[in-house]
Parts: C-alpha cells; structure tokens; sequence
C-alpha cells in the first residue's frame, strides 16, 4: 500500500490551478509532520502555509523549476500549485537541521498523494527575495518550499539502465519521464 | 491511513532481538528508498545492509542511543535490533546530500511499520569506527543508521505544552513518553 502512495508521488510541476486547496488541508498536512522523527526530537521545523492566489503569486515568482529542462522556464499561468508550505528551520532551536525537511517533506507530499493531491519539494529558492517578500524573519532558514495541487500531468518512472542518465526529460507528448537507479546500484553490501 | 502508519512509526530502541528479518525485506525497504525523490535526482544514495548477528553486533557497537535517557547505555542482549541499513552518501555522485537521506530513511522506516516491524535513525555514530570495521570505501559519507526490528518497548506521544519540554523520557513502567510540539506552534504563517 505505501508502495503504492511511494510510487504515485511524483515531483508533479504542472497543476490544474483552478483546484482549489483549503487551509485546513495543509494544516492537516503539517499534523503529519509535527508527529515524524526529529533529530535529538528538536522539533526546529516550522512552516509557512498559502493557498490564496496573491501570497501564492509572491512565492512562485521566488522559485526555481526543473533545472534539466531548460527550455522550460516553469509552469504556465494556469497551470501553477494551488497551494504552498514553505518549510523553516527555527534558529533559535538549533542552528542545523540535519535532515529533518526531508522526513517531513515526505510525509508531507505522501499524505498529499493520499488526499489525491500532489506537489514537488522545491529547494531551487531565491531565498533572500523570499523572506523579504514574505516579511520572514531571519529567525529561520528557508530549507525547501514544497508546491502543491491537483496534478495536470503524466510522469514514468525508468531505469537509469535504459537512458543512462539521471536526467529527467518530457517527451513530445509532454509526459515527463524521471530515470531511477536500480536496486542492484543502490545497495553496495 | 497514511497518519496511522506515521502515529505508529515511533522511535522503537528495544525490539525483539529474535525476530529475524530477512535480507530480502530490507531489499524491499530499499526499493521503496529507490523510488523517492532525490535533489536535482542525482539519486546519490547508497545502502549496506545487515541482518546477520555477527554483522550487527559490529554496527551496534558503533552506535550511540537516546541521548536523553542518560541512565541507559542503549539496548540490552536480547533487545537489540535484527537488522540495520546505512544510508551512505556517493561522494563520487554528488558531495553535498542536502535532505535526501531524511526523505528515504523516513520512507523505509513507514515501509517497515507496514510490515509490521519498527526502528529508529540514529544519527549519533561513531563514522570513523564503522568505516574502518566495515570497511566502507571513504568515497561514502556514513549519513544515518536505520535500526530495524520487532518494537518491544510501548511509545506515546505527548504535548510539550504539558511537559514543557521536547526532551523524551521513560517511566518507571518503561513506558517511552515523546513529547511534541503542538500544531499552533509549527505553523507560523
């Protein structure tokens, strides 16, 4: 069943934007997160939600979209997250976060997938834009900012035995296609 | 469903040391790491697996515990994980890993709730030591350390805004409270 969700959450880049994402749903999201593993059980991460077209405006015009397609600048007007948590680390918890966005990203993206949504964790940021923009103290960090909506696109999964590369491409259907190493590379002993 | 799998995954550190887990389960858990999703998808993740007890007992040794419990040097003989996975990072791939250990350990360790077993990352290891006694190739940055097995310890979550601290702690029943930040004070925006 996991393998399932594990599977079906695809780092989705292009939305039916008209879907609308209630607040409350993030914030069910962010539950799912308040209860992960945290190093030394910190708990540093906090979160910044939006769902309004305005705040989410200000956002998408700080991120960086899909580095290996570069005639792709990001998803058109239309076609953008219905919805965003920007993830903080607290730095009056701790100074380092170790990995504990990307326990909670996960999480986060898979209780998406779960709720029929999808997103992608987005760690191309222009931070600096960002907090200004979003008055974010420089309490906390900027770690990664997750986009959410309900998925507009078709994506496979390959082996990087068949494309020889990790690089992930759309085809001129439009189907993105993201190459995985296979299991035998991956595990070394 | 997904929140029960996550309410379910706990920190386990006492297990039924007797359960066996075969390699093929960890190589199931492995393919769900596999399948996650990885910065810029470099995928630079490798994984050594154990689940024999002379290898285990070489791991263990290398692995620091509950940092909190400080009148408990770790699991005893007979409560000690079946099996471990190290999660090691290529540096030949990429020298930086960013938080792509935290998003694949988190995804084994639900893996491993669903099959009914349970573990813990321990992030406090003695790198140098494991390398040396494993003989691990310095191309690979040791990262975390999933401990797996069969949960043989009761774990409940709490608020911190009842213990006024996220410092976890047993009773004198050996019942393992974790206390967690409430949602109010992880959602800032």
């Amino acid at each position: 069943m996991l393998k399932r969700l594990i599977t079906k959450n695809r780092s989705y880049r292009r939305f039916h934007q008209d879907h609308k994402i209630e607040r409350q749903t993030l914030a069910e999201l962010i539950d799912l997160a308040r209860l992960c593993p945290s190093g030394a059980n910190l708990q540093p991460l906090k979160y910044i939600l939006s769902c309004g077209a305005e705040k989410n405006t200000l956002i998408f015009e700080q991120l960086v979209w899909a580095g290996y397609l570069k005639d792709w600048a990001g998803p058109a007007d239309g076609e953008r997250p219905s919805a965003y948590i920007i993830i903080l680390g607290d730095t009056e918890i701790t100074k380092t976060f170790g990995c504990d966005h990307g326990i909670t990203a996960q999480s986060i993206l898979l209780g998406a997938v779960e709720k029929g949504l999808g997103g992608c964790m987005v760690g191309s940021i222009h931070r600096k834009e960002l907090a200004k923009t979003l008055d974010i103290s420089p309490r906390y960090e900027i770690l990664l900012v997750l986009a959410l909506g309900k998925p507009k696109e078709q994506i496979t999964i390959e082996s990087t035995e068949i494309t020889g590369d990790i690089k992930y491409y759309r085809d001129d259907k439009q189907i993105h296609h993201v190459p995985k190493r296979p299991l035998d590379e991956i595990i070394i002993g």
